[in-house]
């Protein structure tokens, strides 16, 4: 793919691309700038990273409009777009190699159940299980040993990695990716406590529904709902070893990075970031676009839209950076009150040598 | 199910169940109270969930006898125990449809070992594994995909999901289930320092004791005993994504929510309640009945049943409830502080213009 | 085994072993000290455990050489070395019997694709899948119902437990052993924002390294490197449910405790102990023999060897150890404060009482 080729293609997804040099030059793979090598491609979109312009022997580099770049276009052709993020995430889409997640067709040692329904074009690989009555839509890929009880639905152009499994009666959108080792429609943790302290088991008769273009991570887990779904919306992107429970219903384009725990009964709006460990209690709610920090603990709902969360209890960020800062100043009010003691006790003296005996 | 069937079927759990109405109607399904239909039976056991009855179509609600229904019973049959959710959770068990886990009988994809010993009525899925010398009692169901290595035993009327993962020698109890993804009896976390900076492997040698009507969620992970056995006592409940490290003794009937992480060697109580992405310290110890809150951090031993735990490092819930308002107030604190400062400098001006020169 | 040759076994390891009786007692199985028998060999490394040498019935116990044994040499054989601990666990590797992860030879289930090189001595059980132009080092044993995909290369006397995926490209090293339902190698976690508020996928095209001598508990995640590898350094040992993130490069020696959550683009040094639940935030970097504690989250780089670091966000121990001290105190504060303001008060109608009206 030359650079002329390249700023083409960028030209479908931006309206503004400018290349600084000559176009003819083959572009071989993309690279990080500080091992790029002579027909590579690279980009900056941070300023820090600015200063490896001087080193990188990439042939290409992507930058935004803004960057000056006078002092290197003699050895590098830029490429200026007002993303270079994205433009350098679209070249990557071009350069990766599809990944075989399973061979075409279906293997001989899948186990097919009966009154299953199986698109075209779909990959079923060695010993994945499809139980009884599943649908599986057209360009679907399924990894080897992946299980799909009875009754679960799988969108187009969706694809399973090895060893995922989902329970029976899960509903899966289109072009979804599920990572190996989750686990979806899992029964939900819910146990009547009883007067001798041991429990019963609440059925969980409902199932899971995942919207269309939704990524989950590896060994995450999503519960069914007790009665009804447990709904995860579209575009919603789950890391690792997320947990997700029961009755849960996760908002469009939402994002939950890895280990973050979603208690049972809980509603995320869209667009909202969950960041790594994080956990959210039971039966809250939270807003459109709010932005929950690492590690925090969420304890109650949240209504108000585009709210950033941090610590435990979780509270809107500038309440708690304040908290934390006045935490960190208890030190200087503990000296200054020692001192106050001090005089307080010195003027008291004075005050009884004054007074009369 | 007619409603009068419905309530002969909750008298065998309770023993004054009262209805407001005629018990001819057929009742069809479960539902909640928001989405309940004609036909469907819904409870209400949380008073902020009265306000429904007004909007509700259910034709059977199950309240508690104080409730007062009175200008709801020309449109809907109450049924009325001491414990509506209880009697809820009953009749879900009814309608509950039972779940295929794996086909009756045993799959001829199924690879059994030598010297395997199986009990009546058990189903056994495509390609699961069962290893040597395992035993596998009456009517159990063990999921497509799940390995049993060598001498595993398993009670009567146990389930395992598809792909859980027993290691060799792991005993497991009468009526338990296993959810998708878990794996019991993997290698504790031991290693011992060596001068150089690396580590030499401690072997781990014991094994995992699953008591009976233990419920283990999905893609937890149970280590064997160093030596010996680490056990999951009688009715304890495990749920998604919970880490219980070797040598570990659960006590009975304690729940353990998402997440929850419990290091080596700990010993918990009786009916215990851990909530989600809690963590224990190693080779502490947690008397009967203590509850420990989500993310809490609990940094050593608590021998008061009952004590409720907070906070990192966790402490008895009032006096950590006290310190985080103390914390809270910290801001009043330092006002008042900067005030006292203004006002004793004031003081102390005063003195000087009265002291001689 | 005599005591005799016991101790013989272990002159192989340390400089100095003492025996404070015969050797001729033959012994059959290491314990732990309170429930050791006749016949069975145990030790003492910490202090609070030499009162058990009153009760045990151990044959032998290894101590250390400053341990005073005079009162029990009458009952028990003394054996004293430098590292009691390490001398017993050298001891159990001695007793443990080898464990059977897969039959030998290549089970006639297992899947194995085109191109692949198995090395002389190895096992693969049931249904394990290997993906074309895998290559299986000597000695290796692949569990029943592992996933190699594509291009994954493990070197020689490595262990896999079932059930354990490694998505193409992976590479392993020597000696290392990864426990079921870990994944190694899914996409990393990158998804560039759009303006609309939906995600684009960043192809993950990148590897994992895992050195020689790693091993890696259950149900963990390490992700793959955009571009390059993420790395896992030789010796480092990893427990069950951890998260590390692409890009991270882990170095040799590390120790990983459970649920601990590494995010992407993180380099950790040497020797470095991660506990139980710590998060680390992206792109941040450790030094050499940096100590987290548990739950703590290190939202910056440390780059002073050796530093322990506790706390959310994580500081040095001795600093957060004050901080928290200081908080713990702020009850006190509060006490003074108040008495000051009483006081500040009473000096101040005093005062006004002798000024003149």
């Amino acid at each position: 793919m030359t650079i002329l080729e390249i700023g083409d293609y960028l030209g479908h997804f931006f309206d503004s691309v400018e290349l600084t040099g000559g176009g003819e030059c083959e572009i071989l793979a993309p690279a990080r700038i500080e091992t790029a090598r002579r027909g590579e491609v690279t980009f900056v979109a941070n300023d820090k990273y600015v200063k490896f312009l001087a080193s990188t022997e990439a042939s290409l580099v992507i930058v935004h409009h803004s960057v000056n770049v006078d002092e290197f276009i003699h050895k590098i052709v830029f490429l200026k777009v007002n993303d270079p993020y994205s433009a350098f995430v679209f070249l990557l889409q071009k350069f990766a190699t599809p990944r075989t997640i399973a061979a075409k067709g279906i293997s001989p040692t899948a186990s097919i159940g009966q009154g299953v329904t199986v698109g075209d074009g779909v990959s079923i690989g060695a010993y994945a299980v499809i139980g009884d009555q599943c649908s599986i839509g057209n360009n679907c890929v399924i990894g080897a040993h992946t299980v799909l009880m009875h009754n679960v639905v799988v969108g187009d152009d969706t694809s399973l990695f090895p060893s995922v499994t989902c329970y029976d009666g899960t509903i899966i959108g289109k072009r979804v990716i599920i990572h190996s080792g989750s686990v979806i429609g899992a029964d939900g943790f819910g146990f009547a406590p009883q007067k001798d302290g041991s429990y019963v088991k609440i059925p969980q008769m409902g199932i899971v529904e995942i919207g269309d273009d939704v990524e989950v991570g590896a060994n995450s887990t999503i519960d069914r709902a007790t009665m009804g779904s447990t709904i995860i919306g579209n575009g919603v992107k789950i890391d690792n070893l997320v947990q997700i429970a029961h009755n849960c219903r996760i908002g469009d384009d939402t994002v939950i990075a890895s280990q973050a725990g979603i208690s049972g009964s809980v509603t995320i709006g869209r667009q909202c970031v969950i960041a790594g460990q994080a956990g959210l209690a039971g039966h809250l709610e939270l807003a459109d676009r709010i932005q929950v920090a690492a590690q925090a603990g969420v304890s109650k709902s949240f209504l108000q839209p585009g709210t950033a969360l941090r610590g435990y209890p979780a509270q809107p960020m500038r309440d708690q950076l304040k908290h934390e800062a006045m935490l960190r100043s208890s030190g200087a009010m503990k000296e200054k009150l020692d001192r106050l003691d001090r005089e307080m006790k010195e003027l008291k003296d004075k005050e009884s040598m004054k007074s009369p005996a």
